[in-house]
């Protein structure tokens, strides 16, 4: 099969695919749109009691994944020439950002170790290059409910995942803006009415307002986005021809 | 009774509890430390093809779900005064951080609306006083993997769901540091040894290395938040009586 190739290695493959077999992503697993293979890390534990953890080095609480184990998990579920790039979900990795999605869902796939406990031993990380990747700033009980996010992110993106009713949500967010306001019938719902402004006809002016409502929005709800879309304003502005700046 | 109640609103009730019915809050579920109820949006339809969603007001891609439609749907799941939040996942709501999700989980639960499609009518948003709540700044096939994320963050914290060995990891973390790095036995794997200092038996050493480490990982990977944790320890010296800042 040529598409997008998902391995998670977890102490809990019952999870998968999980939320992941069902709708968008488990119709598109059914079609072989993708494919997921997940494998136990446990099965590479040697002692009879398949342990996999041991206490930190230097103390304090909880557990930490063993580098030999998850090395040993990792290397039987992708050889070393594997192109698919290796991560480990983690709270202190790069953020997950939809380029990163995107530039996922372009490649042949993704080997997802999901650390439970304190974390994973660190030269495994090293050895094994994998990359830690953060789904957000929050604490989860393991890897696998943030693994199931970022698969959910890619295989909507995946050729032939997404009909065109699905496709337009990333654009506006894309522009790194937050989306505008949606509506739909009832016209009138609890003395609620749709703006005007949207049964008018006048695209021109729907643009107008949607783009005004998303920057506003944007501005009042995350700062941090809103900075990042200014600045690529300006630059947008700085490079354009004199021509077409008279334009605006 | 008295636990964490979670009501999730979804078009895909099969994807609960999923993952949240195994491992740390599958166990606590069946504890009853929290109870899951979950309502599919579609019986709240009324014709016969049981439609939530129709064409966005103004045009454009997708479709969007009804106010009516999804007010019934929270109306029969939650009396006017039920006390729990209501929140409905959304790439456009506020970032979920560990300080949020500490306040849900020290409250009485949550209602969550999962989206699909492009959006959700605006005017339920207001007239029901939804919280819209991102985990992330990518785009999902629907809300429902987001909440499945926040409710795994929020179970870890209820009381009796953690045991000592899993408690230790948000410490760093909510101190608004990542991670310092771990390591466990075997001592010596694939020639990369675990740092001297750790095998010390210096606690005060141990201490130091691990913070500063955390620090500079913070400072490389995540210049937002180093930024705000030197801001934070800056006016803590300036609040800092004279006698105990001497002792640095």
């Amino acid at each position: 099969m040529s598409g997008f190739r998902a391995t998670v290695l977890t102490l809990y493959p019952e999870m998968f695919p999980g939320p992941l077999g069902v709708a968008l992503s488990g119709k598109a697993l059914a079609k072989g749109l993708w494919s997921l293979d997940v494998a136990d890390i446990r099965d590479a534990a040697e002692d009879r009691h398949r342990s996999v953890d041991d206490t930190p080095a230097g103390g304090g609480p909880g557990m930490v994944m063993r580098a030999d184990i998850v090395a040993r998990a990792l290397d039987r579920a992708a050889e070393p020439d594997d192109p698919r790039p290796r991560l480990l979900m983690s709270p202190r990795g790069r953020p997950l950002r939809q380029e990163f999605v995107r530039d996922l869902a372009a490649g042949p796939g993704a080997v997802i170790v999901c650390g439970r406990f304190e974390g994973v031993d660190e030269r495994v990380i090293e050895g094994r290059g994998l990359t830690e990747v953060s789904v957000g700033d929050y604490v989860l009980s393991g890897g696998e409910p943030a693994a199931l996010v970022l698969l959910d992110a890619v295989v909507r993106l995946l050729p032939g995942v997404m009909g065109k009713t699905e496709s337009g949500t990333e654009e506006s967010f894309e522009a790194g803006l937050l989306e505008y306001p949606h509506y739909t019938r009832p016209q009138v719902w609890e003395e609620r009415t749709i703006p005007e402004v949207l049964t008018s006809g006048d695209h021109g002016r729907i643009a107008r307002w949607r783009r005004e409502a998303a920057e506003r929005l944007t501005a009042e709800r995350r700062p941090d986005l809103w900075t990042d879309y200014q600045a690529r304003r300006r630059a947008d502005e700085t490079n354009r021809p004199r021509r077409s700046r008279s334009r605006d």
